[in-house]
C-alpha cells in the first residue's frame, strides 16, 4: 500500500519535470533532448494540424525561429491511477515570443496541452499530446 | 513516521490537484465540478464581495459571461501540518477574460486566492476562499 | 530504499515551497523571511550585477520601491540526487511591476532564476542564485 503510493508521488514528480524539461528544451531549441521527450511512435495535435512525433520533430528541427521564446508552463492538472502505466496532463502554457530586436512586437499566446503520457525506459513519455491555441495578442 | 510522511505527500498532490480542478472547472462553466470544490457550508469572499458557497455558485449558474476565460493559477503556497485535516493555500493567479470577438479588449487580472481547505469525504474542498485583485489590465 | 524516496519527496515539496515562500515575501517586502531563505555565505548574481546575500539583503532594506509587485513563479524545474545535500531549481517568472497611482505604467518582466539550494537548519536555502532577465514590456 505505501509501495503504492511512494511510486504514485514519484511518478508524478516525473511527469512534472517532464513539463518543465519540455519547457526548457524547446525555449533552448534543444532537438536531441526534445526527442527524448516524446515517444518516437506518438503523435502531435498542434497549431499546424496533426503529424506524428517523427515529423514534428522533424519539422522544429528544420525551422530557425527569429527572436527566442518562454515557455510558462502552470502546474499540470495529473489524471493517473494507482499502478497505472499511462496517464494524462492537462498543461495550461503562457507562450511569450520574444523579437529578436528592440522595435519588433512581443507575442503572448494562451495554450492548452492535454498530454497523454505513457511509462518508457523507466521514466515517461508524451504519447499523443493536442495543443490548442486560447488566444494570441500581442504587446506593442 | 513515514507512512504519516506518505499521507502527508498525498494531500498535497490532493490539494494541487483541487486548485486546477477549480481552473479547468470555472474556465469551462462547469458548475457541477464546481459544487464538488467547495464545501457547501463553506463562504467566499471575492471581487463582488463575501457570500456562502451555496450563493456564489448561484450567482455563477446565474451568469452567462461574453467571451471565455483562462484562469492560470501559479504553485500553491501550501500551509499542512501533518496529520492535519485543515489546511491553507496561498496561490497567485493570472486570469485571462477572451473576448467574443476580434475587436474586443483582452483583460489580465492579478488575483491573489487564500483558501482554507477542510478534509472532506476523503478529499479536500474549500471551507473559505479570499479572493483579492492585486491588478487589472487591458491588451488591446 | 522507500525511506530514502519518502526523504526524496519531502525535500521536493520543500524546495517548491522555498520558492512560493521567496514570491510572497519578495512582494510583501518582508525582509526577515527573505533572510531565512537564503544562506547567508551565499551570493546573488542579478539585475544589479553579482553580490553576497548579505549585500544584496542590505540593498533590498534600503530601498523602497514605489508602487507594488507580484512574482508569479512556474513550477520549478527540480534537479535532486536521492539523498543529496544539494541541488539545483531552474525557474521560471514573470514578475508585474504594479504602478503606485492609476496612471503609471504595469511592467511585465520575465525572469529565469537558476537556484544553487542546500540543506541547511533541517530546511533548504538558497546558496547562490543566478536571476537573468529575458525580456520586459510596459503594459499602457
Amino acid at each position: 500500500m505505501t509501495e503504492r503510493s511512494v511510486q504514485w508521488l514519484e511518478d508524478r514528480e516525473e511527469l512534472r519535470a517532464l513539463t518543465q524539461r519540455y519547457s526548457r528544451a524547446i525555449d533552448e531549441r534543444d532537438h536531441d533532448v526534445l526527442a527524448t521527450l516524446f515517444h518516437p511512435e506518438g503523435s502531435v495535435d498542434g497549431v499546424r494540424g496533426p503529424s506524428t512525433v517523427s515529423d514534428y520533430l522533424a519539422g522544429l528541427r528544420a525551422t530557425t525561429p527569429e527572436g527566442s521564446s518562454m515557455h510558462v508552463l502552470g502546474e499540470p492538472l495529473i489524471d493517473l491511477p494507482p499502478g497505472a502505466d499511462e496517464g494524462t496532463l492537462d498543461i495550461y502554457a503562457v507562450v511569450h515570443q520574444i523579437p529578436a530586436s528592440a522595435g519588433g512586437a512581443h507575442r503572448m499566446l494562451g495554450i492548452r496541452y492535454v498530454d497523454r503520457v505513457v511509462r518508457r525506459d523507466g521514466g515517461w513519455a508524451i504519447f499523443h499530446r493536442q495543443s490548442r491555441m486560447l488566444w494570441a495578442r500581442e504587446l506593442s
